[in-house]
C-alpha cells in the first residue's frame, strides 16, 4: 500500500466552523497520529541530541525531516538503498519531510528559478544543484516518508505584490507536477501569499482544484507582526473545507501554538524547542526559563516542577545550571527533552480541552500565565532549517 | 560510617607475586567494584554526552571526578550544600576523586610551589588560588567522595633527577598532611618519580610507612616510550604489597589496559574513550575503527558487530558515519557509549581470563590482533583532565 493510499484524516470533534479548534487524526502508513499535534524537526535524521527512542518518551508522535538536507546528504539514493528513511534513523513512527523550498530559498546560494525549478549552490561545498518539482518528490519518495511536501516558490515575506503573485502562480503549477510525480505520496498544497490577503484567498481556492490531502500554510513566522500572522492564518482557513488537516509551516513557541489551534492548526513544526534547549532555555507555563541564570546555581529543585520529563524527574536546576555554564552535552539533551516534552503535554492539554469544550478557557488561562519571549528571540528562531 | 571505614580491598585470585594479574574487589561506601577496573572520567561530575543510568549500561560501576576542576566551578561548597557530589549528579555508585594535582600543574597558569602547596591562576578566569594538602582534602570531603587522592607534586615527565627527587620527598610530605587532614577518606598514596628507577623505589618504599589503603602510580604515560612506562610500573609494583589496589591514573588505551593488568594494575582512568568518541574512533579489538572513513558511508551493519552496546545494537555504521560528518551531537553520545562499554567488556574478558587461569593466553591473542594506535594519537590523550 502505497502512503498516499494509507493516508487519510479524521476529525474526532467537530468544529462550528473552519476557523475554530478541532482535534482529529491522521492516519498514516506508520500509524495514527492525534491531532492538535507538534512535530519536532529532525532535519538530517536526527531529532538533535536525542535517540529514536527519547523522541518517543517526550511523547512525540510523528517528526519532520528535510529533504533539502537529505538530498545534499547522504543523499536520497544511499538512504532509500538501506532502506528507507525510517529504517536508516530507527524511527519507526510517522514522519512528514519538508520538501525543502524553504531552504533553497533561504539557505542555498545563487539561486536562478525558472519555470522548471531551481538553480542554486549547496550551502556544505558550493556545488551546483537544479532541484525541480519533480526531483522534489523523488528525494520523498526515495526516503520513503509518509506526508511529502511540494516544491513551493518562496519569496521573501516583505516581497511586493507582483512578486508574490508570481510566485504564488507558480507554486500552484509546480503543486500540479509534484502530484503527478508522485501518486503514491500523500501531498500537501502549500499556500503562500505573503500578508496580501487577496493572494492567500486565491492561492486556497486554486489549490482545492487539485483536491489536495491537506494544507500547508508557508511564509509565516519570517518576522512579521504576530497579529498580521494571525488574520493570514484565519483568512486562510475560512477557505480551506474543514475535514482537511492544516500544518502551520516553522511554528513552534508555546503562545503560537494555542493561538494557532484556537484558529483551527493541526499540525504544527519548529526547530524552536530543540534550538532553545541547546541554548539553554526551558519552556515552562510561565514563560522561557534560562538556565546560565546566576539565581538558578543553587536551585535544589527540578527545573519545572510540574514536569515529568526526564530532567525534572531526575536533575536540579542547580546541576543542569553547573552543566550549561561548562557547555556539556548532556545539558543540550536534557534541555531539548524538556522542551519537547513541554509541547507534547502543551497539544495534548489543548486536545482534552478541545473534546471538553473548554478550549477558550484553557487558552485564555494560559495566555495570562505566560510571559512570551521578546521580539528578538522570536525573530532569532523564524528559520525552518 | 565515613568512607575511610568502609574502604577495603579484596584479592579475589592469589597471583603469584607482586608483578602478576589479579582480581579483586574494591568495597566502598557506594557498593562494590570488581577489578581490574576501568573508571571513566566524568571530570565535572558528567561522564561527557552520558546520563548516570548509561554510564551504568555501559558496565561501569566507579567513575573519577576532578577536585580541581569542582572547585573551580561550581564550587566544594556548593556542592556540599546540594547533598555532595552523588546526588548532585544522581550517580549512586562509587566515585573516585583526582585531587588535582595533576591539573594545578598542566591547566593552571602562573604556579609557585612552596612546601606550603601551589599557588596558581585558574585557567577559566585567572583568579588566583592557594592550593594546599589539606584544601585538597577538604574539596574531597566536601564532594563526599568514596576513594580520594592526595596532592601531590607532578613535574614534567622528562624532568632531571634532582628536580623529580625534590617533588618526590614534597609528595611524600604532603601525603602525611592530607592524610591528618582527612581521616574519614580513604586516601591512597600517589608514586611519583618519572622515569628514575631509583626515584621509584624510594617513593613507594617511603610511601609505605604510612599504610596507605591503596597506591596509584602517577606521572606516566606522558610522552615517554611504552617500554619506559611498562619497566616502571613494573619496578613500583614490585615495590608494593600484593594486598592493596593499585591504579595506574591516566592510562586508558585497550592495549594498555591489557598490558597493565598483566603487571598487577587493579584501576585504571582515562579521557581517551570518552575523547575518541567525541572525535568519532571506536575500539574494537582489530583497533580503532574511523567512524568518518568514507568507505563507511554505506556500511549497512553494527560499528563492531561483537558488541552489545546502544550504538551497536540499534544502529549502523552508515548512519553512525552521517551523524558524524554532520557533527550531530547523537554521533557523540553514540560512540562514547560504544567506546566506555568496550573497555568494561575488556575488563571483564580479562577477569574472567584471570580468573579461568588463562589471561597469558587472553592477553597474547588480544594483542595479537590489536593494532595499535599510531604514536601520535596516543600522545595526543595524554592529559588525564
Ligand atoms: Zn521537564
Ligand atoms: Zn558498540
Amino acid at each position: 500500500m502505497t502512503a498516499a493510499a494509507a493516508f487519510r484524516f479524521e476529525l474526532t470533534t467537530r468544529p462550528p466552523g473552519p476557523v475554530a479548534p478541532r482535534t482529529g487524526r491522521l492516519h498514516t502508513a506508520h500509524g495514527v497520529v492525534e491531532t492538535p499535534v507538534f512535530m519536532p524537526v529532525g532535519t538530517l535524521a536526527t531529532v538533535k541530541t536525542l535517540l529514536p527512542a527519547e523522541v518517543v518518551e517526550t511523547g512525540a508522535s510523528i517528526i519532520l525531516v528535510n529533504a533539502y538536507h537529505l538530498y545534499l546528504r547522504p543523499g536520497h539514493r544511499l538512504i532509500e538503498r538501506l532502506g528507507g528513511v525510517h529504517r536508516f534513523m530507527r524511527w519507526d513512527r510517522p514522519i512528514l519531510a519538508d520538501s525543502g523550498g524553504f531552504q533553497v530559498f533561504s539557505l542555498a546560494g545563487l539561486r536562478k528559478v525558472t519555470e522548471d525549478g531551481v538553480r542554486f549552490r549547496s550551502h556544505i561545498d558550493g556545488s551546483e544543484h537544479h532541484y525541480t518539482p519533480e526531483l522534489a518528490m523523488e528525494v520523498q519518495q526515495a526516503l520513503g516518508v509518509d506526508i511529502a511536501m511540494p516544491l513551493d516558490h518562496v519569496v521573501p515575506g516583505d516581497a511586493p505584490y507582483e512578486a508574490a503573485a508570481e510566485a504564488v502562480d507558480r507554486t500552484l503549477r509546480w503543486y500540479r507536477r509534484c502530484r503527478d510525480a508522485a501518486p503514491g505520496l500523500p501531498t500537501f498544497a502549500i499556500i503562500q501569499g505573503g500578508t496580501h490577503p487577496a493572494l492567500r484567498r486565491y492561492h486556497a481556492r486554486e489549490a482545492l482544484q487539485a483536491e489536495p490531502p491537506g494544507f500547508s500554510i508557508g511564509g509565516l513566522s519570517v518576522g512579521e507582526p504576530k497579529a498580521r500572522m494571525w488574520e493570514t492564518v484565519e483568512l486562510t482557513n475560512a477557505e480551506l473545507p474543514i475535514d482537511r488537516p492544516r500544518y502551520l509551516m516553522g511554528v513552534g513557541s508555546p503562545e503560537d501554538l494555542v493561538e494557532g489551534i484556537a484558529r483551527g492548526i493541526d499540525m504544527f513544526d519548529c526547530v524552536l524547542p530543540t534550538r532553545l534547549g541547546r541554548n539553554g532555555a526551558l519552556f515552562t507555563d510561565a514563560g522561557r526559563l534560562t538556565i546560565r541564570n546566576a539565581a538558578n546555581r543553587e536551585v535544589d529543585a527540578p527545573p519545572d516542577p510540574g514536569c515529568d520529563c526526564l530532567a525534572c524527574r531526575q536533575f536540579s536546576l542547580a546541576y543542569l545550571h553547573h552543566l550549561f555554564r561548562n557547555d556539556e552535552l548532556l545539558g543540550h539533551r536534557l534541555a531539548t527533552h524538556h522542551n519537547l516534552r513541554y509541547l507534547a503535554r502543551l497539544v495534548e492539554r489543548a486536545r482534552q480541552a478541545i473534546r471538553a469544550g473548554s478550549f477558550e478557557q484553557f487558552r485564555r488561562e494560559f495566555l495570562s500565565r505566560y510571559r512570551t519571549a521578546d521580539e528578538e528571540a522570536r525573530l532569532a528562531s523564524r528559520r525552518r532549517m
